[in-house]
């Protein structure tokens, strides 16, 4: 294998490998190690000499998503999302972004204002502030339309300690809300589908949802959005680094109808398809009730559910208990199943 | 105008349109608006409560440049020095980076080694770590083999205010070594021009050079370093924004040999074409010889040299005292020069 392929951007399998294989024996800083949607930046902290020990998130991610416009959201929101929740996800208050943009000479105008509109309102419902920018143009045909990369800057509060190496046996696994509907959105416009009209995707910033966790309970170990490669991979990255083994009820997973039936006519598991807009939370099981409560009462967290637990054994693996009562045990994606999801 | 022109990514006159008039009205933070290369994030410092008053800085970049390997340098090397030197210009130490990656199918996973490999020799050079990253990949024909985004963080020492809306009439004008190099550069690879061997890209981190000018002297109020739109373009900016003149003296702007050739072959002014390893400061006048003899032993600033001076009249203008003792207006760049050269 000495050429990219497609698939090593699917977030699955192939990400991972080339993460490990190719970037890390370059980059040996050990946030960057630790794989985490965003590094927590201890050392940065301590050159600041804080007057307390809290700490700078720092994050990045680029968008690809084709088409740029689709039911429930667009690039512009799913950049600004998608590096809000990455802070999110190691517990910090999102406060800052830079947004870079490729543009494909010939780009109407008017697309890019709907975007940058739609920048800035996504940013004001996260509370966050887009203070550094960059403008790149390519000839036609040396990219397609627009790309967008955005880089996050967040303080993680005094006391908590997010990361997917943290789940431990006993644990329970909560679930934001129903999976699948971001990819099958984007999907669903793209192949112009004759039931795209019924699927929005979930695109939205949830770093508000997870203030409101960390305010019920001091004891979330493991934050988890499921972007590429789906609940099923995000849960094998908490497995591996955590360890542990994970048991998840298929029958707890809330999936909506509309995205079970376009997964069952395409051929697709929704385990495995992008959200924009949900998280996957280990917690300690005495707190579950309150952590659910306080999910539920948020705009993003209103299905909220246990959806499993977390066992000492099998170390790294995720195993699903059917429907009907089966076993089975549920892999990282391989390969890539739907590109330019996000 | 109702389509994106390469123009509009020139870094000249249309590239500050699209700004002014596409982004800013949406992203209105005084940070952004003061249109420096990197955000002071002063906010970011209050909330941090830090025990004394240094402040971060924070900025990004994309970098879309063809070849992506060229005489003295790469796209990964560009990618960490353009971020480093964007965070130098405000005075700050560069500490932490992000890099994004958006790849074409097909890239020989090879190409992608050696740019990360050159990423991380440079980041050793500067000091700085690459602490978080993000890959994406598109199908072929979606992009020309590989874009990088890379933003940055670092800390504004205290006392440090450096900004292009500094400059005062009297204060002295001073470049950092000879213009055009990496433009030239990367222009006759991509051409495969006979005279390639002999022209050099300038590429490098500048926070070493910065540092020693602020160890130096404590009256240095404007640093930039000249890319896209060059060093005329970069002195029009510190103009309109200090609503000042700028005097620059033609025989004095040192200009390599190969690539005043190059140029006048081409029909180029080196004053339009990109750098990536040279500033331009404006200091206190008393401070001058200070602050040039602390560039000259260092190794990006040997060729350090004063070249003009700043009036109060006619502001926002930008004049050059040619070698045949005549005065010109020097506009901002308008359209697009040199396409994809960083």
């Amino acid at each position: 294998m000495d050429k990219v392929l497609l698939a090593h951007g699917s977030g699955g399998r192939l990400s991972h490998d080339l993460i490990a294989d190719l970037f890390l024996p370059h980059f040996p800083a050990p946030t960057l190690a630790k794989l985490d949607d965003a590094a927590v930046v201890e050392p940065l902290a301590t050159t600041l000499m804080l007057s307390d020990s809290r700490r700078l998130a720092f994050t990045t991610d680029s968008y690809v998503v084709k088409p740029l416009f689709f039911n429930g959201g667009d690039i512009g929101r799913l950049a600004v999302c998608g590096t809000v929740n990455d802070l999110a996800m190691v517990g910090a208050t999102p406060l800052y972004l830079s947004a870079g943009f490729v543009i494909e000479e010939g780009l109407e105008l008017d697309v890019l204002r709907q975007v940058v509109a739609s920048m800035r309102d996504s940013a004001r419902e996260a509370g966050v502030e887009i203070v550094a920018g960059d403008t790149k143009v390519v000839e036609r045909g040396g990219a397609d339309e627009l790309f967008i990369s955005t880089a996050g800057l967040g303080l993680v509060p005094q006391g908590v300690d997010i990361s997917a190496s943290n789940a431990r046996p006993g644990d329970l696994v909560i679930l934001s809300g129903a999976i699948g509907d971001h990819g099958i959105a984007v999907l669903s416009e793209r192949e112009g589908l004759a039931f795209k009209a019924e699927l929005a995707s979930d695109v939205a910033p949830l770093n508000g949802l997870v203030a409101a966790m960390l305010k019920a309970s001091s004891h979330i170990h493991v934050l988890r959005d499921p972007t590429r490669g789906g609940l099923a991979t995000s849960l094998n990255e908490i497995a591996l680094q955590s360890q542990v083994g994970i048991r998840i009820e298929e029958s707890n997973v809330p999936v909506h109808d509309a995205v079970r039936a376009a997964c069952e006519m395409l051929g697709y598991d929704p385990l495995y398809v992008a959200n924009e807009g949900k998280l996957v939370a280990i917690i300690a099981p005495d707190d579950g009730e309150r952590i659910l409560e306080a999910m539920r009462n948020e705009a993003h967290g209103q299905e909220a559910a246990i959806i499993g637990e977390v066992m000492a054994e099998p170390k790294g693996k995720v195993l699903l208990r059917t429907g009907i009562g089966g076993t089975r045990i549920v892999d990282m994606l391989a390969g890539e199943m739907l590109p330019r999801i996000c």
